[in-house]
């Protein structure tokens, strides 16, 4: 794995960190300081625009008592200042681990910037998994 | 608009005439001759590498009988071989136009190879027009 893919993953680590986090002020580190940036939710809307993408995370982190994720599988390529991951982000109900309670497929996107490789863009749908431990279900609280 | 992104809007254009053509040489002549290239569809599940990817679309071709997109809001951006592009895809039963059937959110990467601006991946997720003039269903043999 290259410099550059070392820094993407990293960078697409650190979105799913902010996500567990559910605090607004890591999720906007994390996100491009410009635009364009969007954000496409498993719910199939569109949001775009730096200012429209956070209010989404501010609707779902209001919403949110808690989000534990393990992110599967990223396949990741990177070129002059644009990079694409993805991912699976298997889904549990607890912090400590737990059954999966569901899948999110992602495509996420990557720029770097000023201070580093940022989010441009985000696109999840849902999915269940193979062979669930138990009826899939949404997550608790999640817009998705 | 520059250059490079007047090549891109081509190249996804040209994407959903060759998924409206439900001919799979058009389709292979669009999506990129290297991996890494995946595609994940709107039913979540993900494809990855051109022989995965191919066969998705050879399924989807085999189970539909007619396919007519109409392509909306596209937002490009492009950086060195890479560019993503997010637009709507608004499906219509019939070719010569008719009520819109439903809408598909899309982020599709383009990578300039050889050839030129080739998809590498493609992300489909439903949602439903905010307004539709009948109960939203899904298109007709639509694997989504």
């Amino acid at each position: 794995m290259s410099v550059d893919e070392e820094a993407v993953r990293a960078a697409n680590r650190a979105f799913y960190r902010a996500f567990e986090s559910l605090d607004l002020t890591r999720m906007a580190e994390v996100w491009a300081d410009h635009d364009p940036q969007s954000c496409i939710h498993p719910d199939g809307s569109l949001a775009a625009g730096r200012e429209a993408v956070l209010g989404t995370w501010r609707t779902i982190f209001a919403n949110t008592p808690q989000m534990s994720f393990e992110v599967q599988a990223e396949r990741i390529e990177v070129s002059g200042d644009l990079a694409w991951v993805v991912c699976t982000e298997v889904l549990r109900a607890s912090s400590s681990g737990g059954a999966p309670e569901g899948a999110v497929q992602a495509t996420n996107v990557f720029r770097r910037e000023a201070k580093g490789w940022k989010v441009v863009h985000h696109h999840a749908s849902p999915f269940f998994l193979a062979e669930p431990p138990s009826p899939p279900r949404a997550a608790k609280g999640f817009l998705h």
